[in-house]
């Protein structure tokens, strides 16, 4: 950097940016990759830490992956696959009268998705680092702007001068729109991943700033690129206008984590009521739901009064939202009062580490001969022909790598019978659990994964996804189809006894903690989705609290997808969808157990034989130690 | 922390994991993510920046996955798809004589990846710290341990003692075992992602330890896990011994980045010659192929000989590789001398700025117009019935929402004709040209995109995702069947004139840089995968240099996969696997041209439409300003 008369520094850049939100990121990012000597300066002090929700095109996220960070913005965002009309009938109540597919099956690998604008920014700075030595220059404002108009056609000429200052640190850190969710503040902990660990070099960074405070520099660049937004300083520095019509629609925007009855909440929804106006429900990450309410037009035919935006309160937004939803209800809790849960203790009994050595050790010993045998052969002089003993033949040689292979890929492990693993053998006393249920899922062996969708927004998962590494055990109910009225009723009963105040959820669960955080419940069933809401399954297959509703991620569909085919669950694991099954999955996602759909005593047994009851009075119900195999507590 | 007699502070922790490889960061991941009270530590200064090549099962995708972090090792991994098998005919000449799936097919929604321990360490430490508190402890050696037996039954209590060290920098930052590539250490660039830019705060953090170095302080646990390695501290102070043989196999390990005419090199391959022992190929990330060669064996019945380990060099790795793989060849490049190529300048003339604003524009217009229909639409009152005339129709609505929706998507954006969209009517002219090769490659919209197989890997691979947004434009030749003899010499003649030195391909190539820099050359064949190898395409088509020998990642196929099904490419897009075509695709993943396979006049004119000739001499080749449409260069 050169300094020039009056102690300004001046230097020279072929690209100059103005402006780091998602559009001037976007520009560094091609300047990056193409390797163009580039530099980009925001006036505020930081990044965008959450910010906007932003609904991604699908050609948004190909044109993301094609810069190598589609995956972490798929990853994740929040899916929207269906839209929902719902109109009013001739009563005027609503009713939904059409579903289309969000993003139109076939057209691209991606689907439209929602991650909020700080993400975003986030995973342009780090691609951006990854290539280049392009860095955005944060707390820089240009304040003079000079062309030369003689250069422009010289290739090699710098016509551009730009006056840039370092402004005062206040002036740099405007006041982040946070999600204000539920009328809580961002700082309370509740959407840390919007406040993601990767940015905290940049709240560090943003501290350092006040040392540049109202220096001045001159940059001379060959081109320069304005992305500062509406009010932009380079459209004005340059006398262009913004043309066309501001428009007097009006939209309230809303984001809460509802609590509501409406079955579609997690569907992009337009809901017209009759006549108290309409709203758009946009399902985002983190359990959220954006609510657009247009509240009025100032369209003359339409006769809509003009409203003072001042006086646009979530409030007014939430009872419109409830207007035009009715008979639904919806709303949202303020004040928060949650706290972050205790780390969970002691429930488990300490028998169950035992079982680590029985489960390893043949594994270990397997791995060992493997090792040996496979060492031996691949060193081994090949055969000259059937008559020359001594070589090995290439058909031992594959027929080991096939087996080897298998083995190696970790899939081919089964677990015996322990007090964590219930070989049908090993139970038989008790009956009721029968491998047959359940061809597929082998007791022992991993559970096996094929999509499924979820029954509320329709997203495809493969079902192992669903089994993150939380240290939670789960109890999945496979109740077949639940619109055939003997299952629904068997459904019933087990929820019933489920939700009791003693069930073995609740009672190996410690006092406080939701009743699902030790042993998760989650439902497969088989009726067609569009036939199934989440309201005809029982309340304890979708817990609900007072501050974050029903929890959508607990109950799926087996059913073909919009964009990713069909799983076929039912048929490929072998499940009758007349009779269903239960499937009991260790936290490192191995099979306990398999029976029938609604056998809870087979389950409590089970659980009873190593976890230890969290009810205070001891004794109260079984907690007997067991060492060696299943002992089933007395309840 | 409390501070006991004698000034050495004294702590209690639940669990205290010794050793942050890939095992103690397992452990400390499911402390993390199960809330335990957790601290973990290891001896060494600084994490692993590079490291060995680790193969990742399937199995440890999944459990990756479950962790939150699989499909960072997914996109960052080289996946190995298929098993060859060579071995030698009656003659001593090695041929392939078998292939295997190198994941079984169905068992896993992965496959087998490589990718080294650096990275996977890396995935680990972000998990964690993104869910707790738990920071790797480093430059931390336990030198004492005392348990109490007593206690070792009360939940409660703190039975484990632990005395921890902080040494001194030297101790704490042992060499790390670089990858010693092609003899080149790892600072010169050329793996510059194996230093990550996430890894740049763990070098400044190793570089502060030295405060802390010689104090000592001792911990309480609960638990405590050994996670240090073979020669672990925890294991001798516990009285454990490592049981089982140390095996006198040994095999010599060289990654290198090859040269060779040797066709599976991309492949996963087990080849044994007639009289020269085995080899097994392991390919890599970054165009790494990891050699395995077992030297020797102490098989008495072998009557192998002792190997003096510490005259394995490199080049008796490479010698040995080189005779068993003999007729083939393999080699590689020493002393690396290749520098950064600068900074692409200058190659597309100034007038293609232009097309930015006629192109854009309409689509704006549209969107304007598009958001103006939508708000009214969806601030109306729906119609009470057929007759309401003043009411918004349902089906006017929906009908918008679908074309919205489409249009939204960013799919529909389709450019008009300008220098760099050569729509069918536009280039008449010249003839060749025509939409009709290609019904489903629409030019001027965003290349479509389907699954390809890669010829030498066969890893499937979204088309779209080999268009890295990196300012490259796209030459894709779909030869159709390569097999069919007239294909080959239209192939054939093809490749002669794209080799020319005054072909457009190196014409618009700055001197110096590769000849596919600005202008890269793809191609997706259709004759069966199995019965083709990259030899068989002219070698234009797989840029070869003295470093890096062939390129592999250049030429497709459109066949079946082994886990992720055919992508129909030719069916799909409608193009005669006995005709072929031509496709001219922007950096920005738009389709300029689509015309016959070997049309290389019609691509020459495209090109010289608006690029600027790079040879020295200026007017030796056509480059001619265009400003409002085609303008022909004359050659």
């Amino acid at each position: 950097m050169a300094i020039a008369n009056g102690n300004t520094p001046e230097s020279n850049v072929d690209v100059l940016i103005v402006g780091a939100g998602p559009a001037g990121l976007m520009m560094a990012e091609w300047m990056a990759k193409c390797g163009i000597n580039a530099r980009i300066v925001d006036k505020r002090g930081t990044k965008i830490f959450n910010g906007q929700a932003d609904g991604l095109q699908c050609r948004t996220l190909e044109i993301f992956d094609s810069f190598d960070f589609g995956h972490r913005a798929w990853i994740e965002s929040n899916h929207m696959l269906e839209i929902s009309l719902w109109n009013p009938d001739s009563q005027g109540v609503i009713h939904r009268s059409d579903r289309i597919p969000d993003t139109i099956p076939g057209i691209s690998r991606f689907q439209q998705v929602v991650l909020h604008q700080g993400r975003i920014e986030r995973f342009f700075l780090d691609s951006i680092a990854s290539c280049s030595d392009i860095k955005v220059e944060r707390g820089v404002m240009p304040t003079g702007l000079e062309i030369d108009e003689s250069k422009a056609e010289d290739n090699d000429a710098y016509p551009i001068k730009v006056t840039l200052r370092h402004p005062s640190e206040e002036e740099a850190t405007p006041k982040q729109s946070s999600t204000s969710t539920n009328g809580s503040s961002i700082q309370d902990g509740l959407f840390r991943s919007n406040l993601a660990p990767d940015d905290t070099q940049d709240l560090i960074a943003a501290a350092a700033l006040a040392d540049a405070a109202n220096t001045t520099e001159i940059i001379h660049a060959k081109y320069m690129l304005g992305a500062d937004g509406a009010h932009s300083w380079v459209r004005n520095q340059l006398g262009f206008k913004l043309e066309g019509d501001s428009t007097d629609y009006i939209w309230g925007v809303l984001d809460i984590v509802p609590i509501t009855d409406f079955p579609d909440i997690r569907m992009r929804c337009a809901i017209h009521s009759a006549s108290s106006g309409s709203v758009m429900v946009i399902p985002r990450e983190n359990k959220l739901v954006r609510l657009y309410i247009q509240l009025t037009t100032a369209d003359k035919t339409n006769g809509g009064a003009r409203v003072d935006r001042s006086k646009v309160t979530p409030d007014i937004i939430l009872q419109s939202a409830q207007r035009i939803m009715a008979p639904y209800t919806i709303t949202y809790p303020y004040n928060l009062g949650w706290k972050v849960a205790n780390v969970v203790k002691g429930i488990s009994d300490r028998s169950i580490l035992k079982t680590y050595q029985s489960e390893r050790r043949k594994i270990a010993q397997d791995l060992i001969q493997f090792d040996h045998k496979f060492s031996r052969l691949f060193s081994g002089r090949p055969a000259k022909d059937i008559m020359d003993e001594e070589g090995i033949s290439m058909d031992t040689f594959k027929d080991a790598f096939q087996k080897g292979n298998l083995f190696a890929s970790g899939i081919a492990v089964e677990y015996s019978s322990s007090v964590l693993v219930v070989k049908p053998s090993a139970y038989s006393g008790v009956g009721a659990v029968s491998q047959k249920l359940a061809p597929g899922i082998e007791v022992g062996k991993r559970m096996p994964s094929v999509k499924v969708l979820n029954q509320s927004d329709a997203r495809p998962s493969h079902f192992q996804e669903l089994l993150k590494s939380n240290g939670s055990w789960r109890v999945v109910i496979f109740p077949g189809n639940v619109k055939n009225a003997i299952q629904k009723q068997r459904l019933g009963s087990l929820g019933e006894r489920l939700a009791s105040s003693d069930s073995f959820l609740k009672r190996f669960t410690p006092p406080g903690a939701r009743y699902d955080s030790v042993i998760e419940l989650l439902t497969v069933h088989a009726a067609p989705r569009q036939e199934a809401t989440v309201f005809d399954f029982p309340d304890v297959f979708r817990p609900f609290n007072d501050v974050e509703g029903w929890d959508y991620w607990k109950i799926f569909v087996d059913d073909e997808s919009y964009h990713e085919g069909h799983g076929e669950l039912y048929r490929t694991f072998g499940i009758d969808p007349q009779e269903g099954c239960s499937v009991i999955i260790r936290p490192d996602q191995y099979v306990s157990y398999v029976g029938k759909m609604d056998a809870y005593e087979d389950m409590e047994d089970f659980f009873s034989g190593f976890m230890v009851s969290q009810i205070s009075s001891k004794g109260a119900a079984g907690s007997e130690r067991a060492d060696t195999d299943v002992s089933v507590a007395v309840i």
